[in-house]
């Protein structure tokens, strides 16, 4: 077997999630089969599953590099930028991981690997902290509460995504803002 | 045929309900084949398509009683006790709505009909209205971007149930209702 370079590994990887990332969007999760996966991919199923074991393994692999891209945005430009990006996502795509939901809600050995996977969540606590720091964020609500409002809202603009529901995402942003604003005894009685 | 009195027709109606109900929280509405809808109804395909023409006829029936009882919440109690409805709800539920979002997006014929049906979204416009009125909720903010903000946490807590994340609803509940509330120029610089 000749030697391969790593760039060629790389740009195979790459040609592999693209086609995968595209099949899934267009058949859903369990409408991507075999042959569907090596048209969309261009490649045979040896040559595929020779990078990646299984139709799981290649979701995993596309779900990281997801959350990955979500954290880096949260973590550099803060969370209005992320609801932005999760405005202009592939709807189609974003219904794959709906779609997924119910693997996870019925194979424990699927949401233990998913569960295991989470381990970058400390980016975006790194911006929560820093906002406080600066004084752009409340102090008197518990992270955790703030990062279930704010999670809460973002599974909440996928769902409208994928149900085809355009949300105006800049007046949601803005209200969301003023919730995290600090604040000085400030409300109505 | 014998005549059938008023009372066995909805008896017979709620008994399909509740069985087609399980059936698709249990194994999906793509997996509800007609053999287990028939098995964990009770009645043969006869007697229950003589009531629902079709899967999804029953599939509409349960969304439109799910969101009648949702709207009646919302608006007789307030949204606080609709998050606090669908934070209780079964997730196997919940997850066959994802799992319909699929068809919205995928069948034209079945999105038409769907958004055809949302008739009574006026019950919890009449709720701001009041709540308005009442000077409970801030006036500063048009409908249309408090009622996007509201649904959007709604979806995102349906979405966290059918992934199997705890929500703790009260602190995030305690949160948006201060967003709602009348101000009068409290923020901090």
């Amino acid at each position: 077997m000749p030697k391969v370079s790593r760039e060629h590994v790389e740009a195979r990887r790459a040609q592999i999630l693209d086609g995968a990332r595209r099949c899934f969007a267009r058949f859903g999760y369990e409408g991507a089969t075999v042959p569907r996966l090596e048209r969309e991919i261009g490649l045979s199923h040896g040559a595929i599953f020779n990078y990646y074991r299984s139709k799981l393994d290649l979701f995993f692999a596309l779900a990281r590099s997801d959350h990955e891209r979500f954290e880096a945005v949260w973590a550099d430009e803060g969370f209005e930028a992320l609801a932005r990006v999760i405005a202009q996502e592939d709807p189609a795509w974003l219904g794959v991981y709906l779609e997924f939901h119910r693997l996870l809600r019925t194979d424990p050995a699927v949401a233990r690997r998913w569960r295991s996977r989470r381990r970058d969540d400390d980016r975006h606590a790194g911006w929560l902290a820093q906002e406080r720091a600066a004084g752009r964020i409340r102090s008197d609500v518990p992270e955790e509460t703030l990062f279930a409002f704010l999670h809460t809202l973002l599974d909440g603009l996928v769902l409208a995504r994928t149900a085809g529901v355009e949300v105006d995402v800049e007046p949601v942003v803005a209200l969301v803002r003023e919730a995290l604003e600090p604040r000085k005894e400030g409300l109505a009685e």
